[in-house]
């Protein structure tokens, strides 16, 4: 987990299974989203690394900064903002508060009527689970805590990956340089994270598909190459993560479980 | 299926299960919110019932209207807004463009920063599927498709349906008057419309819940008591249904098993 500050403005991201190589990075989707958000648009911030496993988010010390323990989280003043139920994605409200609060440029939320409905449509509408259990089945089971995975597991999860793919090239980008529109927004920021996340996981999703291997260099350059990298380093090493200990397997193995049932 | 006509703005709303007695009623959910959200703001419409068991929805007349063919779906000129994936709350995005075009109360989405951000909360991170399932295993297979449901399903649908009243009360209403703060906005009418719900599949929701049945006499006045009893009184009458035919339920059923799986 991370420590933003910026005056009286705290933003707190979760690093789920951050272990000592990965300190100070964004193995998280929303945590990767905030991050090149903030850092995209110039708000200043300090990075502090905050262990999840050793029960920092469960402080008192975190509880005065978000009383409902959860990260990620946003604190501005006495104001938090988190998220409560473990669905849809979770860092929608944070980015839209930070570009409500902050003047960054139009075209990530539009003031345009028709132009901001897009992307409600896509922010509002797509939950795709598929992005974030393939790294569950690919590396969080067999590499760090080793344990099989069925083929058939394996199978149906790519399976629906490739359905999510197919509906984001269908339904979204169709023939426009964006998801929703000309200009990059929210919404392909918040696509891009999650699709780097089976990426890390050592699935070749843009391959076989020019339309989103084209959309991701767009992507990557409107937020710059540098920053996009630094967001995915540790994501894309991911697989190469050392073996949880029995304690932390232990621990972490119920939650896993849950991510993908 | 619903057709709103106000000058060169079309509103389709889907009104999945038609049958004759209920035509030109509400038994959706993302209908019913938009049409109290239209009618409590004074937004003047038509009301025409479109049968999607007959295809009009896949006509070339209404793919004129909305060439992705699904409903809901909104077209104001040029521009239709509909949704793209099953996924989500499918009028979310329909209710922020009618709010943002329309000069509606500013509780409904506030302009204030922190109150925005309350609604966003909800909106972005709450999509209640046990709300829709327990109708689908109440009524839908035992009344309207004259198929059992097994006890094991029903008692999981039912303890899902409790975890997310509970999750709506601890969460989102803790104390407050409404889910998101002091005045009613679109996260109230979204959650009011998902709950009645199964209060017509003949589920007390509001029983022994003191105060999520407060909140709702609260939404009740805000929206209006005849206004919220036209936009209900269709799906109270839903476990009062005849039964399908058999062509219909054996179009309906792969539809109403993909629901709950």
């Amino acid at each position: 987990m991370f420590f933003f500050f910026f005056l009286r403005f705290y933003l707190f991201i979760h690093e789920r299974h951050t272990h000592k190589a990965c300190t100070g990075t964004l193995l998280s989707q929303p945590c990767r989203a905030v991050y090149i958000f903030a850092k995209r648009n110039g708000i200043p911030f300090e990075l502090r690394p905050v262990e999840l496993r050793k029960g920092q988010h469960l402080s008192d010390a975190f509880a005065q900064v978000n009383p409902l323990k959860k990260v990620p989280a946003l604190r501005d003043g006495d104001f938090t903002l988190t998220y409560r139920v473990s669905l849809g994605v979770r860092c929608v409200a944070i980015l839209l508060y930070l570009n409500r609060k902050y003047k960054v440029p139009d075209h990530w939320y539009p003031q345009d009527l028709q132009a901001c409905a897009r992307v409600d449509e896509y922010l509002t509408g797509l939950v795709p689970n598929p992005l974030l259990c393939l790294p569950t089945c690919q590396v969080m089971f067999p590499v760090f805590l080793g344990e099989p995975v069925s083929p058939e597991m394996l199978a149906a999860t790519l399976a629906e990956l490739d359905a999510t793919l197919q509906l984001l090239e269908d339904k979204f980008l169709q023939n426009k340089a964006f998801l929703t529109g000309p200009h990059i927004s929210l919404a392909d920021l918040i696509a891009i994270t999650e699709l780097m996340h089976p990426v890390g996981a050592g699935c070749q999703v843009f391959e076989g598909r020019p339309k989103l291997a084209a959309w991701r260099q767009r992507v990557e350059a409107a937020v710059g190459k540098d920053l996009f990298q630094e967001a995915h380093e540790v994501i894309l090493k991911a697989k190469d993560s050392p073996p949880a200990d029995p304690i932390i397997k232990q621990k972490l193995m119920p939650r896993v479980l849950a991510m993908i049932q």
